[in-house]
């Protein structure tokens, strides 16, 4: 089940492609040694950083493309015109078999739009979401929709509840997720009628999640739920919000360390510690938005993520396609499908 | 000007009501000595504490009523049956011109319902919204509707855009605040059409105010703008995410601190610095949640706000009277209904 399990890149994706790119994949060989890689870009460019990392040689395979998504690019644009180019290749690729899953740290619209198009939902899904994790005092919790959808219905709402639980399973290794719908309030009678709707499908579904109602913003550092649904507008401006919060805090913390010699000097007694925080909280190690419910794993680095961003979204990638998640998925979803169906009567003597 | 202002209380509302209020009040009255206080609520209650305090006798009078608003009351429950609670008859002594403004920590919807029912919206404001101010690395930022719609036309955000901008003009003493609409982006096309609608709305307006065009959840931290516009389901999430945010990251902190002998000491060397890092970033400085759009000004504090918090919601009130908020408001509100007709044609010489 461990051999053989290539995964195709976007070599040409993101600020810092394809440095950080061929780097990060020599940090995740070592931890994943029978994954094999497929790198689609230019390869005058790529074919000598290959080379100066001894192991990668027999784990790569370059395959030359002159053509790339600009992260400008309209992603009608892209799908249009962009036929040769790194990423539509890699996606390409997998639709083909030739690998299980594919990553980019390029233009996400035209990532999301070109995926859609090549590989499909996975049936019973009508909105592909953009599903991403992050730490708390709990552990890690993961939040979607990310954006790809501004609008949705309660149906796209239960369906990221099924989707979110689906990759807390298999990736975080929680048995039985429980899931939470973001809301002004955790009363049943607070919200709009589509969070309404979608807790009602969620409440009574007998799947493998723990349904837990109502949560709100403040729930995300206390990690109340292991998996946060929202629509993609809102999900958006929350993720952003807390990044934000987190390194105007961590702004302030420097400024106050700065503020005399024996804050400095605290500073230094307290480092490694402080140290190792920063490396716990590192949004690099949460580096990989994920698009969930297409056929095939597509995971979308960080534009501007280095080689250690990547290496941990490879990691997300190889977790995902060998916890067999859109398999868990398909299953959870014809579960779903099936609670839809009235109960069975049954008579109470 | 500044003679004979007065703010009526509802006494009775939030968790350490009525000591931490009549305490807030001594705080208060410190830096608006001219201001008198209508406390409404059980004198049993009231009257031997405000006895405590030398000053408050002359400055405070206190209104018996034995019924008060609970924590868990309905808004339609509290608007029936509520006629003679302490919150309502504060409400309606603004209405009746005895106080310019009343402030509660008690139940929010509550409030919200009896404050529209019995002051009614300012003319050309369809939705009053809740709206609130943090800190940024660029100093404070007002954000609205905080909760108070769930849904919103964009209508609502464009009128959001000028209260918010009043409010930074008159409390926060900004000329021509910038203000920005949360979206998923920055660019034009982003969003759905209610966020679009109302841009274009504020695109051309004739107003004390730069609409900055769109702005994403990472710009709270950054104080992008001076008023960040949503709607209330989104605004209620993202300020949480904040909130939590920055305790998980305090909390982590802690952890990090108490994690050796070295970092403890460290601790003890920093620590003035990080307590007026904490004093700076004291989420009781920005209590207040304020109600805007209403005939008479109407601030919500934290129900669990003690007096500090208290007071410094009161400091709110009193700049929002003394700043003509909602004389303000009506003229900018004229202002933009003139830039709704087709604007005149000029020839081209």
């Amino acid at each position: 089940m461990t051999a053989n399990l290539t995964l195709a890149l976007d070599a040409m994706g993101g600020d810092k492609a394809p440095g950080a790119i061929v780097k990060g994949i020599d940090i995740a060989r070592r931890r994943y040694p029978d994954v094999r890689f497929l790198l689609f870009g230019d390869e005058r460019r790529i074919a000598p950083i290959v080379k100066r990392f001894s192991k990668l040689g027999e784990i790569c395979e370059v395959r030359h493309t002159g053509d790339a998504v600009g992260s400008e690019d309209k992603p009608s644009q892209a799908l249009r015109r962009g036929k040769t180019t790194s990423m539509r290749l890699a996606i390409d690729a997998v639709r083909d078999g030739e690998a299980a899953g594919i990553l980019s740290a390029g233009n996400t619209g035209a990532l999301m739009a070109m995926a859609k198009f090549v590989l499909k939902n996975v049936p019973g899904i009508d909105r592909p979401a953009i599903a991403g994790f992050f730490p708390s005092m709990r552990g890690e919790s993961v939040m979607l929709d990310l954006g790809a959808n501004v609008d949705c219905t309660a149906d796209n709402l239960a369906q990221f509840g099924l989707m979110g639980a689906a990759f807390a399973r298999v990736v975080l290794g929680i048995q039985k997720p429980t899931v939470g719908l973001l809301n002004v309030g955790t009363e049943a009678l607070k919200g709009h009628e589509i969070v309404k709707g979608a807790a009602e499908m969620l409440r009574g579904a007998h799947l493998p999640l723990e349904f837990a109602g109502f949560v709100e913003g403040s729930d995300f550092g206390l990690g109340t739920v292991d998996v946060f649904v929202t629509d993609g507008f809102t999900g958006n401006i929350a993720l952003k919000a807390t990044e934000g919060t987190a390194r105007f805090y961590a702004w302030n913390l420097r400024r106050a360390f700065r503020r005399s010699i024996m804050s400095r000097i605290g500073y230094l007694l307290a480092r490694p510690a402080l140290v190792a925080l920063r490396e716990r909280l590192d949004p690099r190690t949460y580096n990989g938005a994920l698009f969930v419910g297409l056929n095939g794993v597509v995971i979308k680095s960080h534009g501007g993520s280095d080689a250690r961003g990547f290496a941990s979204a490879l990691g997300v990638a190889v977790d995902m396609v060998r916890g067999n998640f859109n398999e868990h998925l398909i299953e959870d979803l014809e579960a779903f499908a099936q609670d839809d169906a009235p109960p069975p009567r049954v008579a109470v003597s």
